[in-house]
């Protein structure tokens, strides 16, 4: 943990791809520069005078290399702004509470001041979340001060855990309890549970607790207009959710300081395999079939050919199904054979008793996003986007993606590109269906260059009735997608909601509603 | 399915309790008069002259026996209140609507004529939550012509189904599907599946889809500010769910006229069986372990040892532990083993093959409110509350009600009453105890009788930070604790998104928020 975090992209300094294999990388993709462009030094670039002086009592900072480091999030257009030197939009400063108290005053100054206040996590937001796009002097508002464990309730299996607590950090306070939250998305290493919760992110459970709304038991969050805590519940049947309301509200209704979170058991047991089908149309139906069953496997993860030869899964140009059972007190031999016989049942082959595909799989997903930093270095385009939808539309929308998003790259680069598959979580009524798209860039127009990818992307997944966003949130780069989406009167609650909670309209304006 | 409704009290009245089987049940409690209170006839009682005259083009009825049967709910309160022949507090006028656009244009009507709405799906509320308690004309809308199941889609197994329709209805017209939605709530004859939505229901499954809500892909919903429709998604990560405003929202918002909702295949393998405990704490403590090992009963209900007696599952003094398991596809004896083992480690005595408890248990349950209709009559004071709690205040919780409750019970009526317990869901985290109240009431005054004991046991879950309700909804009986419960920021937020959706405050005002 105590490597450095990079400023311009996914997580440490020392795990970023050194030069010769961005090299070697780009080789997947003809037509790229034949090296990488070069990291700016964060103190070579100009950043603008910060507009803010916030009262000396205040946890705030204006340092350059920390407002740098808070401008962007994670996504593939942020670390090739960051690549360009670009810092127009930095933060005027960054605040870093330590104690919910800070965060009280923080916004209070903020509100008096009429100071944009954008809450920042791990500041791993795919989606434009942490960033800024308007006029208004702005505070990049970092929570990750605010990480520990107050409480844990082992008979409930439950503990109170503070906002900006990274993943590794929760954890390693949750370990000497035998117990776990076990929600492990992607940027686990660097996100929050606050931005977990912020973004109803999707996590380690690729069936039934798919998103981390269902860990919740209660929610504190200081609002403009005072704090809101929910009672620790299990179930409750009392009025329209608190807790719904601001799970998924991306810092535009208040700061989730606190969360009392339902906890596992550390597993004891656990079975994985994997099964491979000629085709997606079999391994659909294989895939439907068991989450249809009740059986609630942990791990159900399918790659299409494309993604199961990018990940290492299989070059074979099949289908690659990874399954994996997990129980802290009982065996699980018997559910990873009913999984296994559903599977083959559907034509599936599965694999001997050693499980290469999983643990391939495994590694490949962690390094993913360096790899991508490599290949953005390289000028390739190289971004993901994330739905879902019900089982019968799920071919239609893989065949559409394949077509139009294909033909959008080609359009765009005047090359084919990759546009690959893999389904994240699975439901009984539908999938998440999760893409990958390697194409290659013009040098300095990558970012326009996805920007018109990605609008025909958002384009079909509304003509087809699949979410804008299964677990990656709306930010500010689906809010075209979300304004189609979300229910006009729906919208008409909300921006209410969010008069009453944030009457100065500080909070992350921009995302999922503008102010009234 | 051809039998009267009864206007008074609960279900069909071929199912009332004749008067020589009321005599028989009040020897249960000590004190009650020799003989039950008789049922007026509808037609000999006064109701105030209605004050609507709605145009004739819209499905409004001024009858007065329609009216006298949305005058309550099916409370005991509700129940002693017509049996008293207390109709004052009628509807004006009853609606009907067939289609959506008449319950669009009975809203426009009653927002321009400044009428109030009540939305009346079955009628079963058991918290004052179709009756209004104000001064203005009011309309009941009843919603039980759209009664439709209007789409099926086999392949994501989810249907269209009207928010009109009774349990037995749309179960009816799933069945040539070989689907089901399996919610079956003590209600399920009477109630409907807007209802169910509106107040956040609690079904079938004693584990994991506790409540209506996790059944819901969409939600279409008719507000005063137009109509709002989600998406079809198995999930989705796109802000703030819009059902889960909707959901609970108990007719505050607007009316549910149609729900895309998730099935079930219709169960082929079924296993049950029972369990005996000696004490209230050991089968916590296995009831605990089962909630926590992730093998999802369907049926988990602990009775404790005057519950067991009073539904003839056990008369020995102990505890009776009920476990199901079912499934469409797999078979199901594998889990029961599982769940049974789990019982035994905790002291339980498991039930030889033929499961006696479970069956008298199902009957019994369907009985009771007949039951409580004919203790009713007998001047007997018997009503439930219900609540839910981390595992962690179980235990007290159990405790405190029996002490304090019943310490109440002999306050208002002089004399000890039963206080019953059962475990009607249950979670890894928590347990939703549902508690029955026996006592001996003084005719005339029963209904202040039981609001004293209610007080008293809303207070002491407050206290414990036990929610006010786990499935029964909040209405208008539940407003105190309701009030208390909800934090203060939500109901900003919950008020202002109403002001948005109800400007003119039509919708069953008084429940859940005052309007603005």
């Amino acid at each position: 943990m105590t490597a450095e975090r990079s400023w311009w992209g996914w997580g440490t300094t020392d795990r970023a791809l050194p030069d010769d294999e961005c090299v070697q990388l780009a080789r997947l993709v003809p037509g790229l520069p034949d090296r990488p462009r070069s990291v700016p030094r964060v103190g070579d670039l100009a950043l603008p005078p910060s507009r803010l002086a916030a009262p000396a009592a205040l946890p705030v900072t204006t340092e350059p290399a920390v407002r740098a480091a808070h401008t962007y999030g994670k996504a593939y257009r942020d670390v090739v702004r960051a690549l360009s030197g670009d810092l127009a939009g930095a933060p005027d400063a960054v605040a870093h509470p330590s104690t919910e108290d800070d965060v009280v005053r923080l916004l209070d100054w903020a509100g008096s001041a009429g100071v944009v206040v954008v809450p920042f996590g791990g500041g791993s937001s795919v989606v434009g979340g942490v960033e800024y796009r308007g006029d208004r002097p702005w505070l990049s508002l970092d929570l990750t001060r605010l990480d520990r464990v107050l409480e844990v309730d082992a008979v409930s299996r439950a503990a109170r855990i503070q906002g900006g607590a990274l993943g590794p950090v929760l954890e390693e306070q949750l370990r000497p309890h035998g117990l776990t939250l076990r929600h492990f998305p992607q940027s686990f290493e660097f996100s929050t549970l606050g931005g977990w919760l912020a973004t109803r992110a999707g996590g380690h459970y690729a069936t039934l607790h798919t998103h981390i709304d269902d860990l919740v038991e209660s929610l504190r969050v200081v609002t403009p207009a005072g704090v809101s805590e929910s009672w620790r519940l299990p179930g409750s049947g009392a009025g329209p959710s608190p807790d719904r309301l601001f799970l998924g509200s991306e810092g535009t209704l208040g700061v989730i300081t606190e969360a009392w979170m339902r906890l596992q058991d550390r597993p004891r047991f656990r079975a994985s395999t994997s099964a491979t089908f000629a085709s997606m149309v079999e391994a659909t139906a294989a895939v439907r079939a068991i989450a249809q069953a009740g059986v609630h496997p942990a791990n159900c993860r399918l790659l299409d050919p494309g993604e199961a030869a990018l990940s290492g899964a299989s070059t074979a140009g099949e289908c690659v199904l990874v399954l994996g059972v997990e129980s802290a007190g009982l065996p699980v031999e018997g559910r990873l054979a009913e999984l296994t016989g559903l599977a083959r049942d559907h034509g599936g082959v599965v694999a001997a008793a050693e499980d290469s595909a999983a643990g391939a799989w495994r590694s490949s997903f962690l390094r993913m996003p360096y790899v991508r930093d490599g290949l953005a270095r390289m000028s390739a385009i190289v971004e993901t986007f994330e739905t879902a939808c019900t089982w019968d539309r799920v071919a239609e929308l893989y065949g559409t993606v394949q077509a139009e998003v294909g033909a959008a790259v080609r359009e765009v680069t005047g090359a084919p590109g990759l546009v690959n598959c893999r389904f994240t979580h699975v439901y009984p009524d539908g999938a998440a269906p999760y893409f990958t798209v390697i194409a290659a860039g013009r040098p300095g127009s990558e970012v326009a260059m996805w920007d018109d990818v990605k609008t025909a992307a958002t384009e079909l997944l509304g003509r087809l009735g699949a979410t804008v966003t299964h677990h990656h949130a709306v930010g500010r780069d689906h809010r075209p997608g979300y304004d189609r989406q979300r229910p006009e009167p729906f919208a008409l609650a909300l921006r209410a909601a969010k008069a009453a909670l944030d009457p100065a309209g500080i909070l992350n304006p921009g995302v999922l509603v503008d102010a009234v």
